[in-house]
């Protein structure tokens, strides 16, 4: 506990701080392979968490920290895996504006944590995903009609950088480049997360299936 | 297109008929053996999914249908992955509320569906996992006091019948066989779906740990 935890923070001061804001992923990487052990503690080691803070789990790893930091070990972790051509299944939850578990931990509420869009980067790796987005925005009601905006606007953005493939059962496929299918997701996210303060999204990534035709 | 699809269904039809008011789940087994491709065929053709819909992906299999049926297949199915004694993953979605993508195809809405918490069974194999639990009130408002009562309630329920752990970032850590692991999920989801129509929760269930004792 830091002396600013002593104290009621002001909105902006919770908004500014990644951490305290809650902005963050847990992954879980699971190769399909006998050598899964050396695969994902390489592809961990190799990762460029720089302003992350980590922890490893035996279900998932936690990072926590800013959107482009979080982006680039994403992206670079799923890469990694990718890389070794073994099949794998790469399961990212990110979210925002609730740190802690059921009861969000922000006194009063915060507001929405508006920032750019990050840059995502191309791996050269094919991907196929589930992808779900979900404003949790408990105090809604003229909100509505923003995030319902918002989430629109997430698919188009989906479809005009050519990841999207179609709606699915309580998820959007997305296909393509792995760091593309990567980045739509955090820039959704982004995007709904500047008019809701809380907002989750799931995606669960396929690379090296056997059912995927091979893609430059 | 049957032909009650034609015109506009009331709320009761809506809600009793599990298809058509979205219930259902998304699995991904993810089995960490050069083996993978035998053992989830395998475990996926020995899973008893009589009353479901059944569609196999990719990236994950979607199964539909009402909420004993889908926490018997769910249950089945881990058991059999687990059974291997293969280290896995096995991440569930489940929603209600809302069948189609961004935007729900219930029209006017069809309101909460209330059905009894359906029972698990035990099956003998140690889980550890991580579970969130969202429910995706838009039009809240006065509901907001309801949801946060029911998702406390779920996670009492985990106290109550032994699964809680930890409440960790985002999510909160279940733990001990994997049947109630399972059926603490699907509780959960079904009790705050009494109040909330629209409601979704992620299980990421790790099986056959290294870094797990032997339990069981």
């Amino acid at each position: 506990m830091t002396d600013t935890a002593q104290r009621a923070l002001a909105p902006e001061e919770l908004r500014e701080d990644p951490l305290r804001f809650g902005v963050g992923a847990r992954v879980t990487v699971a190769v399909m392979s006998d050598r899964f052990v050396e695969v994902v503690l390489d592809a961990l080691r190799r990762t460029d968490t720089t302003g992350l803070t980590v922890q490893t789990g035996d279900v998932s790893t936690y990072l926590g920290g800013a959107e482009p930091q979080l982006l680039r070990a994403l992206t670079g972790l799923a890469e990694t895996v990718a890389a070794t051509g073994l099949h794998a299944s790469i399961t990212i939850h990110l979210s925002r504006g609730c740190p802690g578990e059921a009861v969000c931990e922000l006194p009063g509420g915060a507001g929405p944590r508006a920032v750019v869009v990050p840059e995502g980067r191309r791996t050269g790796r094919f991907a196929a995903a589930e992808w779900a987005l979900y404003p949790l925005a408990d105090t809604a009601g003229a909100q509505e009609a923003d995030h319902m905006r918002d989430i629109l606007a997430a698919i188009e953005l989906a479809k005009s950088n050519g990841t999207y493939r179609a709606s699915e059962h309580f998820v959007t496929r997305l296909e393509g480049d792995l760091g593309d299918v990567i980045a739509t997701a955090l820039a959704g996210w982004v995007v709904v997360g500047r008019s809701v303060q809380h907002v989750t999204s799931h995606l669960t990534i396929s690379v090296n299936s056997p059912s995927h035709a091979r893609v430059g």
